[in-house]
Order: structure tokens, then C-alpha cells, then sequence
């Protein structure tokens, strides 16, 4: 019977770090890649073993991430390490061979709308270019992997198409991709659409590496990780503190955040072999880091079972 | 086949509006009666049936709710509006009676150290108390509500012990109360101890009508609905705006909020029979009332659907 809880030996879920790629992409502060190197190594002291650093994109163009190369260079890596980080295009591609990156992420959105906001062409061209790139990067031994930008609604088109999500998981498949991230960028996912869309891939694709990339914007994003959970979906993405944003709503959270899922995650029986303690004193140093408090709650609450003294109440509430 | 999703008729959710109650008890801003039965009233016509308005303490020790009898009386009823309100003794019993409220809330923690903390008493003190109590209300054609408050865990004690819980509910029971409430007071409930604590009670008390009271201090209010709705519960608490808080950790979010819990609900297929646009506008006048942003997502970024002209992005995202 699917459940949200683990069944017997089957409790491993693996969550992909994505704050210095998402999360800092949109911040007007520019982070040093010497304060990232130091944040992303404390990340792998807390057991994150996965962490999407950057994006190979014109430094013209997010001039927060211009440093992919010094930061990439400068990560203290352990075995278990897998860093990944955005290949848009060829010239990404050709950059990221000469880093110790891991694996390149493709991108493409089930939105034409959007995918030609986000990356100036169509749905088509976005395939297109993909074996290219694909090729460059598994000739030099890095991993392919496929995202699908706004897999759960459209900001501008509204609903997006099964057929657009099909034919371009079609196109990761071919190109040999690992995983398939289904990405809900401006938080329209819902238990629901999760649990269609995934049955869909898993229809079309038996087997396939699914990965959801959710974001926090109106309030879901740790019910839709359940509603993943429950489908079979072992990945996700996650920044800490909840770093990230919505690109049309002032105020909104962004991605769902590391530490809470992780609290979610040890909570239900799952393991993610990543410290809540570890991940929490990440979130503080991105907040310090930054200047300004981020949407995370359990790095304000602390541990479940973190008990107060009777006279530390402030106010007591039924 | 258990599911967090609606089966077949089975579709209704009945929600509980507290954000007067237990989220202006704590605000310093005093709310004044004639913007409270304003709010209430708009609440109304959102279609929120069920209201937990005030309650009936001391106005020396919860001034924010001084006007409780003024404020009742202040509220248009509809003919199937339900009108609630903490009644914590005798006194509180007797002013009751002099109100229009359909139910009073009676409560007690399953924690010995938080039932001292809240209400100045133990538990076996509270349960003793408790008898004039409901006959007073039920003497008085009102329904009669108990609440287990700390009921998934004491910010004092940690764990508590299912002896506790099922001892206040026994109690509640003899009582002849209409429903059954598991306070989550400062957020310590997870999923795994929602299936546990219903389950428990499911077996001890068949045929019980729960009502789960979650905060969203750790982040996983909305995940916990899931939870509850999977094993049955049809009846939340919630509060516009999710206004509320912690009194342990400053910056913490309170109840999980109205119009998320709309929003998740209407996603999923369940019926609560509350607009989300209309609850959005009352979370946004309970802004404008106390001057302050308050955790509530949806309100911020606004329907799933809600679409944007392709030149309106601030930055794109994958």
C-alpha cells in the first residue's frame, strides 16, 4: 500500500541542495565565492551529499553566479560528493569540463511562454541544442541530468500540456539523463497535480529517476513532498533556509526549505543521512550571510524536543 | 484504502476559525470590539461556518479579549454559523450563558507541568473542574467542546504520555462532549505521531469526532493535515493569515493558516464551503488591523491560477 511513511528497508531519500544555485541567483547582495566554498563545505559536513552549485550562464546575465569556476574549484569534495550545476548551452558545457563538477543539469520548461522568458527560445530549440551539449558533457565523463521548468503550471500560459512534459522527459531519456527533475518553479504544484504527473512518467517511463524540485510559494511545499513521497519519489530538491524567492510575489517563500524538510523527513522515518543540527547551522550562516532572516521555521523553533524551562514562557496559549 | 485524497462523497471538511482567539491573545495590539465583529462578520461571508471567537478569561490576564461579551453579541449570525469560545471554570461558565455562543471550548493539557503553567492547576484538578462546567453550558442549551492542549508533545516535558491523552478524553467523553480536540500547542506534532495519537483514540473511543488544533512552528502544519485528513479527521483549526505564534521562539509562525488550509483542501478535491478569495481579503484586513505582514502564503502569491503577463517577471528561475 503507498504510504507517506517508509515501508520496511526502503527509508533512503537524497536531497539535493540547490540555495547557491536558486536561492542566490535572485539575491541582490552578491555573495564572495569565498563565503559559497565555505557554505557549501559546511554543507557537506552536515551530510548533504548532493548540492547543485551554480549555473554555467553568462556572467552578463546573473552576475551573482559569474564565479561558477572559483567556486567549484574551492569545494572540499568528499567520495560521496556529487556536484551538479546548470549547462544551458554549449559554451556552459565547455566550461563545465574544465570544473570538478559532477554532472551538468539540462533545462527546459513544459511552457513555451516561459522557456522563452527564461531561456530566449522555444520548447523545440531547447531540444534541439540539447544533444550537443549532452554529448560534450558525457564525452568528458560528467552525468546528464533533465529538468522540466514549470512542470506544474505555467505563470503565464497557466496549466501546461502532458504532451510538452512528455516530449521533453522523451528527449532527457534519449540523451541518457540519470534523473528527471520535475520543477514546480513558481509553486503550482499540488498533491494532486504531483501525484497525476508523476503516475504519467511512471506510465511513459517505468523506471525513470524521478526528482521533484518544489517551492514553498503558497504554503504546500512540505504536503506536496508527502504527496511525492507517497508516489514512489525518493529526490528533491531543497536551499537552506528556504533561500529563494518567487520571481512575481513580494514576500513569498521560495524553495521548500533543507532543514525543515529534513526535520519532516527524520520525523516520518525516512533518512537522509543529512544532520538537522548540521543543516540548521548552514541556514543561520546563509541568514548572517545575507543580512536578513529567511522563511525557514525550524531554525527558529529548534529541535522538536527541545525542552524550556517553565519560566521561559512567554505567553502560554491553549 | 486510506488516502489524504477525497473518496467518493466523502468530501467534506469542516474548518475551524481560531485567529481571533488564539492568535489575538497574544498580539500587544489590542483589537478593538467593533473591528473584531467586523472581521468575524466577514468571515462569515466567506462562508467559515465555524468560529472559535474568544474566550472567557480574566481580562486582567488576557486584556486582548476583555470584550468577549460585547463582541458575541456584536456578530450576524447566520442560521448555520457556530459560534465558540473558550470556557475555562465556572465563572467563565456563567458568562457564557449570557452570550449567543453555541459552544463552549473546555481545556486541558495533556502535559501536568504546561496545565500548571496555562491554567494554574493540574490535570486531575482540571478534570475535577470540569463537571460544574458542562452542566452550567449544557444546562444552558450549548454545546459542549473539549480540548487537549500539548497534545502531541510539552515544550516543558517533551513526550507526553498516551495515559494522559486518553484520560482527558475519557473525561471529555463522560461529559457528553461533541468533539474531541488534540491541541498541537507548540507545534511538536509530525505525522507520525498524528497517525499514532487518532489511531489511539480511534481504538479507545470509536465513533469519536476529532478536531486537530496544528501550528506550523516547525514548518509541517499543512504536511500534519495530510496526515490527519489520511486518517480520517475532518474537522482543523486554523487561523486567517495564520496569525499566531510561538511563545518559545520569536519570529516562529502560529496556527496553520485559513486560506493555505483552503487552498490545500480545494487542490486536493475536499469541500470546506470556505471562498479562498474571500478568506484572503479577511487576512488581508487582519493585516491592515495590527500593521504587520503576518506567514500566510497563498495571500502573498495569490490563486494557483492567477496568471502573469509574460513581461511581468522580476527575474526568471528554473
Amino acid at each position: 500500500m503507498p504510504s507517506f511513511f517508509p515501508d520496511g528497508a526502503d527509508r533512503r531519500v537524497e536531497i539535493i541542495e540547490v540555495g547557491t544555485r536558486d536561492g542566490l541567483q535572485i539575491e541582490h547582495h552578491i555573495v564572495p565565492a569565498v563565503d559559497k566554498i565555505a557554505l557549501i563545505n559546511r554543507m557537506i559536513d552536515a551530510g548533504i551529499r548532493h548540492i547543485e552549485v551554480t549555473s554555467f550562464v553568462s556572467p552578463k546575465a546573473v552576475p551573482q553566479l559569474a564565479d561558477a569556476e572559483e567556486v567549484l574549484a574551492g569545494i572540499r569534495k568528499r567520495p560521496d560528493t556529487n556536484l551538479m550545476a546548470l549547462v544551458p548551452n554549449v559554451r556552459a558545457a565547455e566550461r563545465a569540463l574544465k570544473t570538478p563538477v559532477d554532472g551538468g543539469v539540462l533545462l527546459c520548461s513544459a511552457s513555451d511562454t516561459h522557456n522563452r522568458k527564461n531561456l530566449n527560445r522555444s520548447i523545440a530549440a531547447s531540444l534541439e541544442g540539447m544533444r550537443d551539449v549532452a554529448d560534450l558533457l558525457q564525452g568528458g565523463g560528467k552525468e546528464v541530468h533533465g529538468a522540466i521548468a514549470t512542470a506544474f503550471g505555467c505563470p503565464f500560459e497557466g496549466e501546461v500540456t502532458a504532451d510538452n512534459v512528455l516530449r521533453i522527459a522523451e528527449a532527457y531519456m534519449t540523451l541518457g539523463a540519470q534523473h528527471l527533475t520535475l520543477g514546480d518553479t513558481t509553486g503550482m504544484a499540488t498533491p494532486r497535480n504531483i501525484r497525476d504527473t508523476v503516475a504519467l512518467l511512471r506510465r511513459e517511463f517505468p523506471g525513470v529517476d524521478l526528482c521533484l524540485h518544489l517551492h514553498n510559494t503558497r504554503g504546500v511545499g512540505l504536503a506536496n513532498v508527502l504527496a511525492g513521497l507517497e508516489m514512489g519519489v525518493r529526490r528533491f530538491d531543497a536551499s537552506v533556509g528556504g533561500l529563494g524567492g518567487c520571481p512575481f510575489a513580494a514576500g513569498a517563500t521560495g524553495n521548500i526549505c533543507t532543514e525543515d524538510l529534513v526535520y519532516l523527513l527524520d520525523e516520518c522515518g525516512w533518512e537522509s543521512g543529512v544532520s538537522l543540527e548540521g543543516a540548521m547551522e548552514v541556514a543561520h550562516q546563509m541568514e548572517a550571510l545575507l543580512g536578513k532572516p529567511l522563511p525557514g521555521q525550524v531554525m527558529r523553533a529548534g529541535r522538536r524536543l527541545r525542552l524550556h524551562a517553565a519560566d521561559d514562557v512567554v505567553t502560554a496559549s491553549g
